[in-house]
């Protein structure tokens, strides 16, 4: 069984939600995720998984507590375990994920905007 | 301390090497490279991991024993562990990998192409 490749502007085209991460491949125990970004996401931290940013479209902004950054196109950020933070897009961000295939998108936080269980598309 | 974004362009204008990876980035026990790809790399497949290529400028061709296809910008493939490989590029691409920071680039073939200190940039 050979490897196919994968190509992101045709896997986002097959959604449209915002905050629900979709996922679009796995190795080594990780997941790589696509997700559509738009307005505030929840205050949040993983206790146990580090958590890959990369920004394919569109622009968002990263808050910490003391402290912001935008990500643009071509940009990625790890945020750390332990590490509060909060995505906040002000028009539509995509972005694919890299993180352990145990990561809740909404980590410590729970609430209304977590996505148990994630589709493969 | 707070997590710094990666620009992709910014890390792959601080060196002109052909299959040297270098380490962007770092989580959960996995490295984020950036190389650059010209003509032929050695056939090697890696016993324990598997490994994602996504393009991120040009494109190059992904052989197997038994097929090829190429991979394009936006576009990424996972080879998994056990699978032989032989990435080409009749131009120079740029490539971003993102594999087990034990991967070593030649895997089970090892030879002159192998980099065995990966440097940081």
């Amino acid at each position: 069984m050979n490897p196919e490749k994968v190509n992101l502007e045709q896997k986002l085209s097959r959604f449209d939600e915002h905050w629900s991460p979709k996922v679009v491949g796995e190795l080594n125990g990780q997941h790589v995720k696509l997700v559509k970004l738009l307005g505030e996401f929840v205050w949040h931290h993983h206790d146990e998984e580090d958590e890959l940013f990369l920004v394919v479209g569109g622009r968002f902004r990263m808050e910490y507590r003391d402290r912001e950054e935008w990500i643009e196109p071509g940009e990625f950020v790890v945020v750390p375990r332990g590490v509060e933070h909060r995505p906040v897009a002000e028009e539509e961000a995509h972005v694919m994920l890299f993180e352990p295939a145990s990561t809740v998108n909404t980590g410590s936080a729970g609430g209304g905007m977590t996505v148990a269980d994630l589709d493969r598309i």
